[in-house]
């Protein structure tokens, strides 16, 4: 088919756009892009980059946007986005000492990769996710089962 | 920083995993890439292709999740993801024949591109966006004010 190419970003609306553009510069290195405003609605979005490929976010801040991410279990819904990193361990451990809410540390996934996640200030997970070679996933397994 | 590569997925929770995957195997050529089931919380997950450069969707079913998304307007949440594509115009006419529920039809974007908007059998928002040159963006921006 060929006329897919690829994920180019996610949208967020978040209850404070600056507070988060701040989170996401802090923890990811994420860098300001565009900045929109609608002014016959009071939305005001911001484009913040994720990474160096041109992967971004879009945040959206809209009038009665004023609480924090629950999810309703009955109802079908996003559950995460992710970001690939080079060195999970790295990545994790500096977010960590930056305060980033964890919600589970890096751990061998069924894929294969190590992934962890962390909450942004509305309650949006991100997992972390770093590729490996199905050679050394399968090492990396026969470890942990031999401890 | 450097460590951040890119979005590499985005994790839906849905309420028919088959009737998902069917949907975005017709509409975007996704293929089946691992399946995953965790016997003891019944969850299965699936993941697909997303275009060619590795980008995937990762679709949970878990026991529960009956009723299609709704947004809580007053809740931070994920808005949409957004997947580029080659020629906007020529993928929304192959997903309107083919019955995608439309959100919006192909528009100039404020960003230099075009986008639209369709949305999935749960409710899921999908942007399609086309990015041209900055040049270009503002030659059509021109033609159209111009109309």
């Amino acid at each position: 088919m060929g006329i897919v190419q690829r994920l180019e970003h996610v949208g967020l609306t978040v209850t404070d756009v600056e507070r988060t553009v701040s989170w996401y510069a802090t923890m990811f290195g994420s860098r300001r892009v565009q900045e929109m405003h609608w002014p016959d609605t009071g939305v005001r979005g911001v484009y913040i980059t994720l990474g160096d490929d041109g992967s971004q976010l879009e945040l959206f801040q809209k009038p009665g946007t004023h609480k924090h991410l629950e999810a309703d279990l009955g109802m079908a819904r996003y559950e995460h986005f992710c970001i690939q990193v080079e060195d999970i361990h790295s990545t994790f451990a500096d977010l960590e000492e930056k305060g980033a809410e964890i919600a589970f540390r890096p751990r061998l996934a069924k894929r294969h990769g190590y992934v962890a996640m962390v909450v942004d200030p509305d309650g949006i997970r991100i997992e972390l996710l770093q590729i490996l070679s199905a050679e050394r996933h399968a090492e990396l397994v026969r470890e942990q089962a031999s401890r």
